[in-house]
């Protein structure tokens, strides 16, 4: 299909909660609303790839806000900006006045003067990133109606607590790119399984957002890991019934071997325990640094009983014609690579490998779209008209 | 008044010393240099405001070199830099080479070779910030006449250890704007009140701003502190030479509670007295950790005889129709809110939140006039041909 | 010679290693690769000297990589891709992910979904810092021909372990520049000397990036150091063949007195001697702070015997017409300014401190040439229709 007969087909969803909205958690969009984005994006990155510039800002900030190291999603989300014509400016906690007390609503304010949209991530505390996004978009409403603001800048969510939407949705538009269309997931089974690493504490919001979102799609949905190692129950109660409604499945097992089998496509991936994120998160906030190390030996213990919690060639081969698509955020721990045992082979990443980065750069182009879908209540006709404008990205090339 | 005839009424005043200037203290500048930074300032945020995109131009870096921890300024100036088309970088003087021994004027010129503006904050000492950008503008003089340098970078105080000028610029507007006019300032009182803080060692700059600026528009300026808490005294003497020749009145007295009264507007804000700033300058220099530590006890101990100096609605009460404009540069000390007593009460605070957020939104506009009128020789001209041109921020929308 | 001129000299050059390659040494490109960065950098300079932009790019992302603190390189970075209309992202490895065990061909292609350059300095570690750079490349080469990548960025050495090429690429248009001609080189004297420094474990890619250069424009170049304060000896023997190849001379002495007799040009700067460098390598990488330690007390005190290398008004009085241009890639240790005794003496600095802030003003278009040279197969062509295009750098002036 051609950017010309994308446009149009894009032009024919009635995506409804994606202008003038925060994108912060897939479930609250409508399936529509979804494919707006997956279209915006791959758009977006057609015409990047043919040399059209979707410039469509000659000035404006996109802050970004990191509570946690990034890099992928950092030159993600700055990529997606200057694609638009934003330029990043990033707001460094440490490196200013917000001092204890200066309030969440005053911040978000200050930093929003001449800003389209404000990325954040924050996954480190249980039940709070999630709560920070809606705090900071209450402050935002509050200031543009109240004429502080000329214009209410959208926020991305770049990870909180509950879900990591630019990850799961460029995940989803790799999906699709690779079998071809959004149809050709029903029916197709995805094994969303723990797996053993050497850290702890890695936050819950991938296999939420995989389970959450992909039971949209008519897709035989598996969850796997070890006792114990739950998610946030109200999410798995959204897959339950996002798998009912969409005609997939969704169900929670405890063998990675078993779930393996037949499976069409694997995403094996450390997490910690939800009680155990809880605790942490009560430790993180009364910054109990001797409670925190002996958290870590704990769960460390308790992680290494699942060493074979291995995605390996064995496990390979159960899946569907031994070849299941392999996904992961990256990185992944690489047994015999980055770690002595981790969450996959050293031979079965590396088979993977090449598609694992395909997965990736879709993200720029999903935060784009989502930017996009927020700024524009028609995206169809304002990418019609970049089309048609023919703005080069490299001039003279 | 529309753009157009706030640009014919810029084209009229005669500012001469914004041409080719740095700025670095309102008092070096003309009534009609001042006059003419508001009004630029106002075109540019009708502009932005109406999706008029002035961007002159195409590429060109704004050094940022901050001192002192900074957000507002911080993304006021990259806001400012931005909507003109230029690029913030940073100089981060830990992550260069800056050793002991790299000299000023060396580091000013390596900094500058393709760019058009440096805003620098560096408040921390006493005698050094003023000075140390008239040092940067010497270098660049030099590195300008001697062919180093293609154009002659504009300095923007972003607060130096005298004043404060994008601050009471800003503050400035917000008065013109909450009053209608500059004319409207005549006989109206505005009390720059010290208040009390949990903290102490916070800069004059912001109250010698206040003072030297808002006396020159025939306002009566009473300037209100504790026994002790004096200000740079060569300043408090500008205050009282502006006032005398602007018509309007200077006073400086010690008791909120008396200054409040009858005041059309309240500034409440804590700094440290002249004399402790000068011995915190000489143990900064000599890094005399222990020296500080006690300072910092004496002048905390001190500080808490003056818990009263809070700005609460039993002052308001004794204010213009119990209804003073309350202003702060921001973040405030707010009692029950950042701290446990501080320069203001929480229900007064609250009551005037909003206006205090409308305030520092002036501060990108008022650093992007800076920039303007420090580049073009006639502004109104300019402004002119970017209106015609009628360029869109947001195309397409 | 006008703009116009220029460019049609430029498009006489034949060039064939620029396009799609990067940019890590000198001595892997052809004479007339060098040339036509000088001639590119040449054009660029004179249109921003005279308002005409060369944006190139409406947007794209110029990642740059620092492994070691700059403030000269970096803001030259940032201007070259400012210049061209890319947007500079910092990967600052201490805010990423790039845990322990995260390859650098998985780096590589997750910071490049929309990156046009890729800036590196890597000069800690002797052995190290090319190497990275060819491993980046590659990776970049197999995202590339796999479909991760939309385009190849291209790679520009800010300075390695073996060359820092927009350092001396610099100094080349500086003498370039100030002779009238690489022909007018033919025969001049440039001493490469060693100097004395009270720091030690300074790189040795300036010195080794100088003899590798001037030696192929029939310079008569010297390389002076007390003994033992020997290069990397392959990168010697370039010097040497090079120097038979072009015509010129290359000759070492063990005499700073001695070799700047006659001098034309003489470049006094310290570095550390090669076989410290691989003992600092081996103790960085093993963290042996205490080895560091002693190691640095010992070369110290080996520097000290050396303190008569200081380039000072008695030296310059031996060399050509007592006025050899000085050259240094700055900050130069300069005696009584930065340092009680280093490798110039306050005097001499002063009389060739502009000449050496000019030279340093080349680096940001030498970096921009670069991106120039890798991105168009005709530089010339592109820059002729940027030259008929006239768009303004600064619009309305």
């Amino acid at each position: 299909m051609n950017i010309k007969e994308k446009i149009e087909q894009l032009s024919e969803t009635e995506s409804k909660r994606l202008f003038k909205k925060d994108f912060l958690l897939t479930w609250e969009k409508s399936l529509d609303d979804l494919k707006a984005i997956l279209e915006i994006a791959s758009v977006l990155k057609m015409m990047r790839d043919t040399n059209i510039s979707p410039k469509v800002f000659d000035s404006g900030l996109a802050v970004s806000i990191f509570r946690d190291n990034s890099t992928r999603t950092r030159f993600s989300y700055a990529s997606a900006a200057n694609l638009l014509g934003l330029e990043v400016q990033d707001l460094d906690e440490k490196k200013s006045q917000i001092a204890h007390g200066e309030t969440v609503r005053e911040t978000a304010n200050m930093i929003s003067f001449l800003t389209d949209f404000i990325g954040i991530r924050d996954d480190m505390f249980l039940g709070e990133g999630h709560k920070y996004m809606v705090e900071v978009g209450e402050a935002l409403d509050d200031g543009f109606a109240r004429g502080v603001l000329p214009v209410r800048p959208g926020i991305v969510n770049l990870q909180c607590d509950r879900d990591h939407p630019t990850q799961s949705m460029a995940d989803l538009l790799h999906l699709k790119q690779h079998y071809g269309s959004l149809d050709a997931l029903k029916g197709k089974k995805i094994v969303m399984s723990w797996a053993y690493s050497p850290s702890y504490g890695k936050p819950l919001s991938v296999p939420q957002g995989i389970i959450a979102l992909m039971t949209r799609f008519g897709m035989e949905v598996e969850l796997a890991y070890p006792e114990g190692y739950d998610l946030i129950p109200e999410i798995v109660d959204i897959a339950k019934k996002n798998a009912a409604e969409s005609g997939g499945s969704f169900k929670v097992s405890h063998s990675m071997e078993e779930a393996v089998k037949d499976a069409d496509i694997v995403y094996p991936k450390s997490w910690a325990p939800f009680s155990v994120m809880q605790q942490r998160t009560r430790l993180l906030k009364n910054k109990d640094v001797k409670g925190l190390d002996e958290l870590e030996k704990e769960c460390l213990a308790e992680n290494a009983k699942f060493k074979d919690w291995e995605y390996d060639e064995h496990k390979m081969k159960l899946t569907k014609n031994s070849d299941a698509l392999y996904m992961h955020c990256l990185p992944a721990d690489i047994t015999g690579v980055s770690c002595i045992a981790g969450e996959v082979s050293k031979d079965v990443f590396e088979k993977y490998r090449i598609p694992t980065y395909v997965e990736a750069g879709f993200k720029p182009y999903i935060i784009a779209a989502m930017m996009f879908g927020q700024r524009f209540e028609n995206p169809a006709a304002v990418l019609g008209q970049i089309l048609n404008n023919g703005r080069k990205r490299v001039r003279f090339e």
